[in-house]
């Protein structure tokens, strides 16, 4: 069995949560002088760990093991959202880091993808490394807080005209695993201390639109009115009191934006939109679920008087994780904590799902207190870090040496 | 009785549909290269029709008689709202021209209330009249749409350093007098053709807070989800759905603006905050509103998991326009219309309700096609026109002549 390194692991993670403190947990976002200057404290551990370390052109960090063989790549996310915890996607990564160290015999390569959290695109790190990104969508790409664009920001971190490390031989690695904080509370909920993923549900996005009649708030009749205000919060009742009925148990829905044209006390909405989100990781749940959430919206735009219109404004497709990676993981999961680890899908999105376009992939979950996370106060307990880290080495150990 | 010139009526209200045109109606915001043009045009036309013309350091325009005798002020405003109609406003300065041009033996002076439209404050040119606005008000008045000062807008107008017009001393104006386009649809519904106002009904806005838990929308389960936005779009509804049974004939409502913290499609809202309006001419009608509304908020709250809030945004009293003015307006409109007219309320503010604080007021109201106001397609028959500003200087003359 590989033998980490407790001490050195929570040192590291402690270390690295200094980079952008944020009372306890961190503001470090993609490209922040922060999160640059993190990028080069991993570049200097993973070389201290006898790696080859490497920050690409697009600001990914990597460290090339100098063993032969078939590589595992671990790895996860550097950068968190704004003002949220010290472990999202830093754990995974320092997990990396301190599996290549326990295992020094072994071909083990360590990545932090840039900009998981999405600050300038969507999964650009990792996109980029299986040769998704082209030149332009980097040109294009504008930090949605700050309005800066990502060349300004690469070129502040000296990396402007540094080649990107691309993905040329997939081939070249037997796979790909990656340790990530559960972000829920379902672990928790159950008393469970491990989680092996099967897969990253799909996420699906609809863009519901009202169009009524703009008017003056206080001399327009209200029977006469065309409120849009009123049909969109209508409909998202509607769907509240009636998603339940047809969901399945994992399932969510979320109407996290919404707006009013024009948004102001003394005029009556012309015009509203609203986002309306579901994830599952069965197609058969996802399709049922849209066909019910056109029927509300033909039912709302038969009823007048406002106009209702839905489009897809993003649809994914369940990433099921390796088979084999699933099973090394729950052997070792079950060595450490038995009977208190289960397996279950990742409700939210993460590089797994695009390293697993290209090579099997897998994924590990130790629990969030509480289930918060993308907020400053998101935590996990130091045994449950360690206990991770553990058995995620213990899973690559297996895969390396048994193939 | 009066005899007003219809062409050179008209013609004067076509020649300002021409400052800052916009498909049917006008952009024509206050202090807009357009508005200031405008504004220096009116003092022309009130020069050629003999009166003395003014405009003062915030760029409300006067027009005062060389007359003896106490006066009557009659004016509205010149600006309109981004855009928006022709006749909002213009229609009821162009009325005071037209009749001070019909009346020239008697003492009527003319204003153009800079700014009713709020894109700086609130009545600021009716209020610096009577006294009401500092120049720390001025100071720190910013544009809406654009962030310009007041102050650097003046200065584009050449209005700096220019005295502010105050009413001195009330008793030298018998009252005011103010015609406007209705903006709701009830006396076209009704076959009517003009209105004299009773009252100008009150405004009351209620600021409400949802403090929920913010979240990931894919790792947290519905079941332990605390949804600002799902508190607010319940509370949106239950407001909907009761109000009909506790407002009075004329009463309206509007939740015209709502935001979501943070209104992303993967983030559940921690917060949320809409804006509930309502107008109504009855104080005992209000106090119900107001004390069903905090009702609801209250079930809400308790209901949870969400905290609900309710505070007071802002409150306005309904203003009552003077008897004498009313009956002066009722005796001339069932000259002009027999049976054709009704007296109502406004739902509407208008800076006649600020003139009301210091001497007696009176409003006419001429139809809205379609009750549509605030947009570019607002408008009125041209009949309806002629006759408002007919029945306006039959009022003015009788309360001049008969006092």
């Amino acid at each position: 069995m590989a033998r980490i390194d407790a001490g050195r692991l929570l040192e590291d993670l402690h270390t690295l949560r200094g980079f952008g403190r944020f009372r306890t947990g961190v503001h470090r976002p993609t490209l922040s002088p922060e999160d640059i200057a993190s990028r080069r404290w991993l570049a200097g551990r993973l070389a201290e760990a006898g790696l080859e370390p490497r920050i690409d052109g697009i600001a990914s960090v990597f460290g090339f093991t100098r063993n032969p063989g078939r590589r595992l790549l671990i790895g996860s996310h550097l950068e968190s959202q704004n003002e949220a915890g010290w472990l999202d996607g830093a754990m995974g990564v320092i997990f990396g880091l301190e599996v290549a160290r326990a295992l020094p015999q072994l071909p083990i390569d360590v990545a932090a993808w840039v900009d998981e959290e999405g600050h300038y695109g969507s999964f650009l790190g990792s996109r980029s490394f299986i040769g998704e990104v082209t030149e332009e969508e980097i040109d294009r790409a504008i930090n949605r807080t700050t309005g800066e664009s990502m060349r300004s920001g690469l070129e502040r971190a000296g990396l402007s005209g540094v080649p990107r490390v691309t993905l040329d031989d997939p081939s070249r690695y037997l796979g790909y695993l990656e340790a990530h904080i559960e972000q829920g509370d379902e672990l928790e909920a159950k008393g469970l201390v491990l989680g092996v993923v099967t897969s990253i549900v799909a996420i699906w996005n609809f863009r519901i639109r009202f169009i009524g009649e703009q008017n003056h708030a206080g001399t327009t009749r209200m029977a006469i009115r065309k409120d849009a205000r009123v049909a969109m919060t209508r409909l998202a009742n509607r769907i509240d009191d009636t998603f339940p009925d047809v969901i399945a148990e994992r399932s969510v829905w979320t109407i996290g934006r919404m707006s009013l044209d024009p948004n102001a006390p003394s005029i009556i909405p012309g015009a509203a939109e609203m986002n309306v989100q579901f994830r599952d990781a069965d197609p058969a749940v996802l399709d049922r679920l849209e066909a019910h959430l056109r029927r509300l919206v033909a039912e709302a735009d038969a009823a007048g008087p406002c106009r209702v219109t839905i489009e897809v404004a993003s649809k994914t497709i369940p990433k099921v994780m390796d088979a084999r990676f699933q099973d090394a993981l729950a052997r070792a999961a079950e060595a450490h904590a038995p009977g208190r680890w289960q397996r279950m899908p990742s409700g939210a999105g993460h590089d797994a799902q695009v390293l697993a376009l290209r090579m099997p992939a897998g994924m590990l979950f130790v629990p969030s207190i509480g289930g918060i996370s993308h907020h400053w106060t998101e935590d996990t307990k130091e045994e449950d870090i360690v206990r991770g880290c553990a058995v995620l080495a213990d899973a690559a150990e297996a895969l390396l040496t048994q193939s």
